[in-house]
């Protein structure tokens, strides 16, 4: 048995495939011809120009938004110009060829940022080196066999893989992946996931130790990979695939069920998508409202300002195929990590705490009208709800109040015939507006809470920062609290309040936040099915009490053993 | 009348006197002797680390541990091994001189930190023109002038002040000073009002307008510059810096004043210190208590972690001269935005949301067993009282419990003489624990709200960030409510509350404060006799009305109106 670290959950079972980079060898040769090597070096640098916006073109397609975010940085280092007109120069004035020129100039470069003595940076150079080879191996006409042309089932197993590795990954014929290095966060942890490929990473050793051919189960729930297991092993992992198979197929009887507590409470179970490329999916699994439409992904794909008509076919066209159904749209949530390539933005000490989301719209307000003018344009196509990330101030939601008027007003000028109707919404995300929502209950139609953020922020912890990870803590009774305040708070004016942050797919989550009285739940979409089956099991009175205990409680780790205490005897009681 | 951006508060009225610096021209020159040169280089860059190793202690003498980082960082460019041998290297291989030599070595850096398109990195670079200044004048023999030579009282107009240009300012001499760039967080500005001169930066063409001999008014609170005023404007203002004074004169009647209300509600007013040094003008000032001992200048004034014997004698020596009155001293705050050269720390992409303070503390053992121990042995000597920085948990507050009872064992296996006794109390600066304050008020002697923080994390928004600085919202109902339900929880325990952010030396604040229930603040030393003879004019009847409706207010605007209002009221019924 090799022990790793589980990346991304589900169970393989087949042969090894082994993989491993050739090495590349780059020697200084004075005995060439200038501009044939000019040529070359270019030649390959657009082949490997070419190769990346192939690459991030499929990622944007299977939405794998942050992957295309790592191949767009490293098509902008090849373009460069200082790196490119500093190798042309250096092949010129040396007489030398373009592999040495290219990898000794690159070099610098690495060293540099490897030198700079922190992560981020080291991290860049990783990349340097990523499409370095990938440069390289054009020059030198090195032809690997791309892992795409894998034609049968394997377990791959290599020291690592690249970004640009991983994104060939076809996952009929790649069932898992083994590496030697690598945490939950690398970019080949992220990437499996979003792949859906069972994954364990950072063995140490596991390539030395496995050979092709091998058999193995890997199971990517509990990080470890089984080598040559006897049968009846193999077996128990058969049954618990099987069993895997059996609760989906469970699972989908609720498909077309309404979302209901035993009791018979009922809420809305949604689906986040990123655009309509993702309604399909929502609506396949039961999605009774699109609960967060993230349009940043319109911005993120585009080289330029998506302009009105392009936002507005966009929105159409979500808004269309949901019918009566809700869908709530999240205005340009910019900023803190997110960059655009066509808007400035500032280099921020502490981005998370800065100039993002609604901020940035409101500070850019061209911006902002385009984006509220094409969706009030839409809104005559479905049932639109408007949300409002990190508002922190009553002010700034009047702020927008005051535009959308003008907005309305300018565009029933253009075109009285047109029907505008939307409601607009805020995400309770932000410390300042969960204890003020009372004030704010009054002046907006619903609140979806955002637990990411508003974790990060009432715990003062980054959570992607792995030194105060263990400050991520959904289940402190503060956190509970603030939840409570803002579903309080709604309901006394009337409104309803979602949640669309990671816990609201969350199976353990579900029947405290039942208990705390949300009214509608947002997640990806293959969660929505499993939250529905749970809640058929749920009654309403148990889940009161449940949170009733947890607001009084100490910490996460009570209401944990709390909860944990709960599912069991519901399992139980449920056979 | 010359408009700019007032950076320091005060008013000087004086004469001009220009500032300007020699243009620098650095040619290249092959008629050189190799070892000569080198030789220069080296002589250059040691006087050059000389100079800025002598800035820097003095510095940090004065306190101002903002500069000493400034000039710490320009002490390590030159000690950068790359720049060193890249220069030397350089001369050798092209025969070329020094100056040459150099400045196009650090051209190519300065370059490439511009091209970083970065506010950040862009700062880098100003900061490596300034001091490759230095070294070329080093280089050339060219002595300027020091500004610590001029010796008669004069307003200094330049286009821009580098670091080290503020850092020689007199300000015996220098009454004040007006550049023509620069904005209230500039370099400059920052130490304007740490050495308390009068400045009025951002003013485009002051250098350009104003002649060697004006009289020149300087308004640095309404950050204007009156050129040659009429005698009856400098009658007036004359009246002005009188009242000042006059109003100083008042404040030292209640030096000797218990801290009181006219309605006889006793509060504590103490000092924040950063040292013995500060002690004997917190007692000048009439502090009751030390409410905030900041000990990481202990660490940051370090090249190495400072022993056990060095802090308890700091400690010690603290304790010793203030006697029966309370210390309340704050273990290690350290990471966020401040660093220590012998603790590796990693680049954090939010450094405010990361492993800083007591974060740091639990994960670095060693650094914090130290620290603990010194405080319990030097706890004999006076009335000490240990508050603990960023606590978000109660596992947090409980593992320092645990290992504080460790420590008093350990210590007294060593000497069982040892009379150790103190209070145990947390900073409140995290939404998390304010929350949840009726828990830990169970657990701990002490609250202190740090509201610097609190807000930082409360509205999402850094402090120093420009874009979102219109967040930093003292008077918001949601940061009111939330410092309400931490005082409501302490009294409910028998526990005190105080504060010791930058709201505690507010006038303003004041009586809010006090209908919050606050019963400690802490602030700078010069604030606090103008609260204690603000704080005998408030009655606390009215304070309470002032906290009730607050609360109940939508945003900090309506705040603010109303404690206007009061404030005039106050001022009127008082003459």
């Amino acid at each position: 048995m090799i022990q790793g670290i589980g990346a991304s959950n589900g169970i393989s079972i087949a042969r090894v495939r082994r993989y491993e980079k050739p090495e590349i060898t780059v020697v200084e040769d004075h005995n060439i011809d200038i501009e044939n090597q000019i040529d070359r070096f270019e030649k390959s640098m657009e082949r490997s120009i070419d190769d990346l916006e192939g690459i991030r073109k499929r990622m944007l397609e299977s939405a794998n938004q942050e992957t295309a975010d790592i191949f767009e940085a490293h098509i902008e280092i090849l373009k460069d110009q200082e790196l490119v007109s500093g190798v042309r120069n250096k092949i010129r004035d040396e007489a030398v060829n373009a592999d040495y020129a290219f990898q000794s100039i690159l070099d610098t470069y690495i060293t540099m940022f490897e030198n700079m003595d922190n992560d981020y940076f080291r991290e860049r150079a990783a990349d340097m080196k990523d499409l370095g080879q990938r440069v390289v191996m054009h020059l030198q006409g090195i032809e690997m066999e791309p892992l795409s042309n894998i034609q049968e089932e394997v377990v791959l197993v290599a020291k690592d893989l690249t970004p640009s590795d991983t994104a060939q990954l076809d996952r009929k014929m790649i069932k898992g992946f083994v590496t030697d290095v690598g945490g939950r966060t690398s970019h080949s942890a992220i990437m499996a996931r979003s792949l859906e490929i069972p994954a364990v990473v950072g063995t140490k050793n596991a390539f030395a130790l496995l050979q092709d051919g091998d058999m193995v189960i890997l199971d990517g729930t509990e990080g470890v990979v089984l080598v040559n297991p006897g049968e009846h092993v193999v077996e128990e992992y058969q049954e618990k695939i099987l069993a895997l198979g059996e609760e989906k197929h469970y699972f989908k009887t609720f498909r077309d069920k309404k979302s209901m507590t035993m009791d018979g409470r009922h809420v809305e179970l949604g689906a986040n998508i990123g655009g309509v490329e993702d309604v399909d999916s929502a609506l396949a699994n039961g999605a009774e409202c699109i609960g967060l439409f993230r349009t940043e992904f319109l911005y993120m794909e585009s080289k330029v300002h998506p302009s009105e008509e392009v936002q507005y076919e966009a929105y159409r066209r979500v808004l269309e195929k949901m019918g009566d159904k809700p869908v709530v749209v999240r205005t340009l949530d910019i900023g803190g990590d997110k960059e655009l390539d066509y808007l400035k933005m500032e280099h921020e000490l502490n981005p998370f705490l800065g100039n993002r989301a609604l901020r940035l719209c409101l500070n850019t307000p061209e911006l902002f009208r385009t984006q509220l003018r094409a969706l009030l344009k839409a809104s005559r196509w479905g049932n639109l709800h408007i949300m409002l990330p990190m508002v922190a101030t009553i002010d700034e939601l009047r702020e927008v109040k005051g535009l959308l008027e003008e907005i309305e007003k300018e565009l029933l000028e253009e075109d009285a015939s047109l029907g505008i109707g939307y409601k607009l919404g805020i995400m309770v995300e932000i410390p300042a507006t969960a204890i003020l929502a009372d004030v704010f209950a009054k002046e907006v139609d619903f609140f979806s809470i955002g637990t990411n953020d508003l974790i990060q922020y009432t715990f003062a912890a980054d959570r992607m920062n792995e030194k105060v990870a263990y400050l991520y803590q959904p289940y402190n009774p503060s956190l509970l609290r603030l939840i409570k305040m803002v579903a309080d708070a709604a309901h006394k004016e009337g409104k309803w309040v979602g949640m669309c942050g990671e816990m609201a797919g969350e199976v353990q989550a579900l029947p405290l936040l039942m208990g705390l009285g949300l009214d509608e739940f947002s997640m990806s979409a293959p969660s929505i099915l499993r939250i529905r089956a749970l809640l058929s099991k749920v009654r309403m009175e148990d889940a009161a009490q449940l949170a009733e205990a947890a607001l009084g409680m100490e910490n996460q780790e009570q209401v944990g053993t709390m909860i944990k205490q709960y599912m069991d005897k519901l399992e139980d009681s449920n056979g």
